[in-house]
C-alpha cells in the first residue's frame, strides 16, 4: 500500500508529525505493510512546492526552521499559493495544519472541502473547520468516498473522537464537561499556588502555550471553538461558537480563587454541553468546582473531559502535560485510522 | 445479517445484557442490519437448554429470577452439563459470564477454549481467562477465524481495552497504574469520612459489589487478577495472578489514614504495571498518593486506569460510580465489535 501525502501548513505539530514519521516508518511498515512518500506542502510564509519525485521531510523541516523557502529543496517546483497546491497534486492524504481563524474557520474549511472534492483522504488538526462548518465537511467526504479525521482538534492527541466512534457503539452522548484550554488553567492553578494573574500567564508564554496576544485564551473564544466541535460530532449539533455562552476569566482574582481554596474548591474554566428539548446548550464559563474531584484536580496544563452516556455513565478522559508531540501524534493516529479504513474497504 | 446467540452462566450481567439488547434491538438493527436469536443457555442452577426455534432471553431472565429450570421453557431441550451446550449448538456467539475461579480460570478458559475451536466468536465479562490463559486463547481466536472479545473484564464497560486497540494505533504502553476494585476504595474512602473499616465493608455488601466473603477483594486477588489481564492484553507480559507482587488493605487502621490526610494524602491500592528489561512487573499495594490528583481523587465504587505511553504520554480513564449496567454495556460494546469485525470480512 502506497501513499502520497500532501502538507498545508508546516508549522511545529506538521514538523513534529514529520519527525515522528521518520521514526516510526519501519514500525508502520511492519505494522499495516504501508508506504509513504510526500509530494506537497504549502506554507504562508516558506513558499509552496509539489514534488512528484518526493520531498524529505526532515529536509524540509530543516529549510523552514533555518527560515530558507521550499523551493531551494532539490525537485521542487514552485506553485503560486496554497489552493494552486490542492488543485494540481496527486494527493492520497492531505494533512492541514493552518493557523486557527476564530471568526470564520477560513481558509481551512476551503482547503479541506477542496480537498475532500478531489478525493483526498484528510487529517486536520485545525479546530476551526470541525466547530464552523463540520456536518457540511463529513458530508462532502461521505459523498466523495474520502476519509476525515480530526483527533488533534480537541485535547491534542488524546483519543476524544475516536474513543467515542471506535470504543462506544450504541451509546448516546447526553452531555459533557471539559477542562479543554491549557493557558486558562495553568493561570488558575498557578494563582492557586500563590502567583498572580499576569504571572501565570507570562509562565503559559514561556512555555510556547500562549500567544503573545492571549486573549483568545483568557476570554474562552479556545474552549467555546472546542465546545463547539465537540457538540457538532459527538452530539450532531449543527452549532458554531457563536451560540456558546461564553465567559472568560479576566475577572477572576486571587481573593475568589482564595475564598473557593478555603471551601475545598476550586475555580475551573468549564466548556459544557448538554441536550436539551430544542438540541444541544453550550456554555463556557469559570465554575467553583470540588478540589478534590475529577475536574477539580486538573492541574497546570493538563485537560479532562467527562462524557455524560445513556448505556455507560459517566466517563472521564485526562490528558496529562500536552505538548506539540501529543498534537503530532493526533495526525499519525489519524492517518493509521486512514489505513485501517483504505485496507478495510480493499 | 443473522447471529444465533449463545450463554454460558445466565446470572445478574448476562441478565441485565439480556435487557440493554431488548431495548436496543431496534436500534442495532437501524444501524447494522442485524438480527440474532438465542439458541441456548447454560447455567449452574437453573438448567441448561438448546432451542433451535429460539429462546426469549427475558421470558429465560424471569424464569431463573424466580428460582424456575430453562427446561420450563417452550421448545427447550434439556442438555446434561455446559461442555454439552457448547459442542452441540450452532452458535455464531457466545456469551461467557459465568464467576471468576480465582485460581486458575476454570473451568471458563476450557469454555471458551473450547467455543472458540469451534468457530464460535465469544465474548466474556470473566476476568480469569484473561488473567491465566489469554496468549493461549487469543492464538485459538486466530487460528480459528474468531473474535475474542473481553472488555467487561477489567473496569466493566469503560472502554480500556478497546481504548488501546483502536484509539492509540502505534503506541507502545510502557506502564500503568489503576484504581480497579471497587470494594476496597469504598473501604478507603469510608474510612476518610470517618466510618470504620467494617461498616464501610458492610456498605459494599448492602451494594452489592462485595461478597459476603471479601477476602478477595480486601487482600488484593482482585487487583491482581485484572493487573494480570491488564498487562497480558497491553503488555503482551503471558504473566499470571500469582506474579502479582500483593498485599491488601487488611492492615490499615484509621489513624493511617487520618495521618495521611493531615498530609494532603489519601491511600489507595493500586495495581500498577511497568516494563522492566526482563518482561513486565506487577504489585498490588496499598500506597499514599496526592489526595487533589487523579488518583487520589477516585471516590466510592469509581475505578481509574492510567495509562504511560511512548508517543501520548500520559492518559488516564475514569469510570464513576459502576454497576451491573455498565459490565452489561461491555457485553453490547463487544457484541458491536464483532458485527462491525463481521461486517468488515464479507
Amino acid at each position: 500500500m502506497h501513499f502520497q501525502l500532501a502538507f498545508i501548513g508546516f508549522g511545529n505539530v506538521a514538523r513534529a508529525f514529520a519527525q515522528m514519521m521518520a521514526e516510526h516508518q519501519p514500525a508502520l511498515e511492519l505494522e499495516y505493510g504501508v508506504r509513504w512518500r510526500t509530494i506537497a506542502i504549502a506554507t504562508a510564509n516558506h513558499g509552496c512546492i509539489t514534488s512528484p519525485a518526493g520531498i524529505d521531510l526532515l529536509q524540509a523541516a530543516e529549510c523552514v526552521e533555518r527560515g530558507g523557502n521550499l523551493t531551494e529543496l532539490p525537485g521542487a517546483r514552485a506553485v503560486s499559493d496554497t489552493l494552486a497546491v490542492i488543485t494540481n497534486c496527486d494527493a492520497d492524504v492531505l494533512f492541514e495544519t493552518t493557523p486557527l481563524n476564530p471568526s470564520d474557520g477560513q481558509p481551512a474549511t476551503t482547503y479541506i472541502r477542496t480537498a475532500l472534492e478531489r478525493g483526498f483522504h484528510v487529517v486536520t488538526a485545525n479546530k476551526g473547520p470541525i466547530a464552523f462548518a463540520y456536518a457540511d465537511l463529513k458530508a462532502r467526504a461521505v459523498d466523495c468516498g474520502a476519509c476525515f479525521r480530526f483527533e488533534g482538534t480537541v485535547m491534542d492527541g488524546a483519543p476524544v473522537f475516536n474513543l467515542v466512534e471506535s470504543c462506544l457503539p450504541g451509546v448516546q452522548i447526553l452531555g459533557f464537561t471539559g477542562v479543554l484550554n491549557s493557558t486558562t488553567n495553568l493561570i488558575l492553578t498557578g494563582m492557586e499556588a500563590g502567583r498572580s494573574f499576569e504571572e501565570s500567564l507570562d509562565e503559559a508564554r514561556r512555555l510556547g502555550i500562549a500567544e503573545s496576544n492571549a486573549d483568545f485564551d483568557i476570554d474562552g473564544w479556545d474552549a467555546a471553538v472546542k465546545a463547539a466541535a465537540l457538540a457538532n460530532v459527538l452530539m450532531n449539533a449543527g452549532t458554531h461558537p457563536s451560540d456558546v455562552i461564553r465567559d472568560g476569566i479576566r475577572n477572576i482574582k486571587v481573593e475568589d480563587i482564595d475564598e473557593a481554596s478555603r471551601a475545598s474548591m476550586a475555580i475551573r474554566l468549564l466548556a459544557r454541553g448538554r441536550r436539551t428539548r430544542d438540541g444541544v446548550s453550550l456554555t463556557v464559563a469559570p465554575e467553583r468546582v470540588e478540589l478534590n474531584s475529577a475536574i477539580g484536580c486538573v492541574q497546570g496544563t493538563s485537560n479532562v473531559l467527562l462524557l455524560e452516556t445513556d448505556l455507560m455513565g459517566d466517563i472521564a478522559l485526562y490528558e496529562y502535560h500536552p505538548g506539540i508531540k501529543q498534537t503530532a501524534y493526533a495526525l499519525l493516529s489519524d492517518f493509521c485510522s486512514i489505513i485501517r479504513e483504505v485496507k478495510k474497504r480493499r
